[in-house]
């Protein structure tokens, strides 16, 4: 793909989505496309990143994002090596910066970090020479599910402008829901939250989004209805509602799918919890765009390896 | 080995050996034998599986299986992702399903799996656009550990009409029994199986074998001595008989072995429990072929997936 | 790098820094300062070990040890496939050997191997045709460690004879400490031992060195101070000192550093126990090299790689 335009994303790391341009995410949108066609291919590799080394430090366990960004880096080509540390090995503050001090002494060139606490992948990249790429950081931001979440609806919907979304369910715990608003607001969606008030978290209004708690007027002609997954294990157990009534109340079926515009999509970031958040029948309908989602998480995750690579500092 | 002859195996997915035609079944030894050769090689890699992207999804641990199709995938050049996911993380019957068409979306031509349920490895195949093959599915089929040990025993007594099989063990619960019965009978040999009553399973008249519980009597005249690990995890505890008692009624000695012909090998499917269901003495002998399957192993899983790899619906 | 000089290493397993002469270690530190170039060029990847299959077989656990092999490997066009296999699984002797022959038959060039028993990767050497390197067994010896600390020491120091290196801590159960003593010896440095009398060990002085119970007689006027990790995991518990009352006899901080000479460097094998065996500004002072030894690490391994790959019988 050495004919692809070079995109406008000027930045080393990608530890979020705020501080983004519109131009910036639309660029990396559209090399994903590229991306995506290259997986619809036979021969689904390409030399882009051959010779360097690609780092998976994951202080959290994720199969599908781990996966994904595995995926992707061995179709552009490069070294992969996945790095599981399980979080009860990690005694102390200082070992986070002394494990990537330690990797980047081996001179990767692109090292994907997931962690529990916000704020800890930001922390780690002013301590390397590599680029840093965010797969979650507590409840702070998710911004490759952000762009592969945007590129889905923009594949649907052909514009941002005008569209209605709507966020529902745990939001205050949800770094998907953060890196999402902040991904739809900079590309001129309007973006709605819905959730018990427990869950909606204190922050919400300054992000510039409507916050509902009943799911018939949250999703009142919405175009895209974005459900999240219950994150019972970042909740205070005090605030864990039961299944049976959460999903009475939020979770998604037919009856309150029928307040979304006719052609509204459905979304799901997975893993789903089946009858708790969203209804099966509805996530296996025509209208859930949720296996497509994963597709664009393949080729959001080459497009953002392919964008950093350009910036490296040995190139 | 773009120069090696089009097999005549005409199936997308290898779920098991049930259904499959003798030629077919000799076309992918005839494969494995190139394979084989590859492996011996200097330099063991080739390109045949370039651009290809191998999944390895194993809901149960098996160091060598999974090491097996690895090595495979990788000496064809394929780009291969290991994901072991462990019983314990999976509640719900859709979960199996949501992680193959999770998976299906990433775009792998070859999905490999294993799976303590039986029949669980066909349902998802009806769920993905992959190729699937199956590495074990509960006490159903084990199709690729058939495949070696009838390469392993073709390269000993360069034929099957004729031959005498004994297979010797818990055939009840065992995948590779039920294999190898299938797999055997229809390239011409005799099986008989050998086991105590409580483990001979009740449907093994059915598959055309003769059923022994005297080792003496199973092995008499045989060509072929094949043990079975004792698969203590799939019974029900009041069946499990004690390991000594066990060892002196089936385990394969010196002495039941004479019983068997002169020139008969003797093949274990591993990992063995030494003094268990075999002899220490017996498996590190001449007549031992146990290291030599392994090498097999490898060599028909590269077969398999070159196999299925003509057939993928984007080439 | 086939314009590299051949190193004259005859061996065909490194099994430990005993028995290596002079010149074939430094000519493996040689080759490694090519390595060490080539990781820091953009494409860091070589095909000298293209289709050759490289394992890295892990009875105990070592993030970095395990990672630098196995970007050694891959950086040289090595398949590489990691096998962690935990003590927990292994019940018998026999285990260690059948699952090495296992391996074996799948026809891998290269084994890499940490047992946690000393000897126990010498006796898997003698059964499998491949060439072995010894990952670290037990308290015996990890070789490469030794070669990488003494690939920082001559970069920064430029020589070894006349050179005083004070190693400090538990050098009873260290398997560093033993290969570097073995290895500074042979290379023509002074190597003195510090450490309370209970962990200096019982054969320190058969290896010829200078043994201290004391920090300030034992980094006078040396060149380099090489800490060790408290290994408590693997000594007696009555044996094991409270960590305030270790770190103020034997941990390194600026007070005992002012005996050695002004140029010293600092060494550590990682992962540190931050205030435990040293204190962290010492850990992260411009004195400190540790950070190259990780880089020296990767450099090391790719050179002990190729140097036996030109020893594999099959070539």
């Amino acid at each position: 793909m050495a004919e692809a335009p070079t995109p406008s994303f000027p930045h080393r790391h990608l530890l979020g989505i705020e501080g983004l341009k519109r131009d910036e995410i639309l660029s990396l949108l559209d090399l994903s496309e590229q991306a995506a066609a290259q997986s619809r291919r036979v021969d689904k590799k390409s030399s882009d990143l051959r010779g360097r080394t690609l780092i998976n430090l994951f202080f959290e366990a994720s199969t599908r994002t781990q996966s994904s960004f595995e995926l992707a880096g061995k179709r552009l080509g490069a070294d992969v090596m996945n790095m599981s540390i399980p979080t009860s090995s990690i005694k102390k503050g200082e070992t986070l910066i002394d494990t990537a001090v330690t990797l980047n002494a081996m001179r990767p060139d692109l090292l994907v970090v997931r962690h529990h606490a916000a704020g800890a992948v930001e922390l780690l990249s002013q301590k390397v020479d590599c680029s840093v790429i965010n797969a979650g950081d507590g409840s702070h931001e998710h911004p490759t599910q952000a762009l592969l979440d945007a590129l889905t609806i923009r594949r649907h919907k052909k514009r941002f402008e005008g569209l209605t979304v709507a966020i529902c369910g745990d939001i205050a715990h949800s770094r998907v829901a953060r890196s999402n608003i902040l991904s739809l607001n900079t590309l001129g969606a309007r973006v709605r939250v819905v959730a018990p008030s427990t869950l909606l978290g204190e922050d919400v209004e300054r992000l510039g989004v409507e916050a509902f708690t009943s799911m018939h007027e949250g999703l009142k002609d919405a175009d895209v209805v974005m459900m999240l997954r219950l994150q019972r294990e970042r909740m205070a157990s005090s605030l864990i509602p039961s299944q049976r009534e959460y999903f009475h109340f939020y979770g998604l079926d037919a009856e309150k799918l029928a307040s979304a515009r006719e052609d509204a999509i459905v979304m799901h970031p997975g893993p789903m919890n089946r009858g708790v958040e969203i209804d099966a029948a509805i996530a296996d309908s025509p209208r859930s765009v949720i296996r497509e989602q994963v597709e664009m998480g393949v080729a959001v995750r080459m497009a953002v390896l392919q964008a950093l690579a350009r910036h490296l500092p040995n190139e």
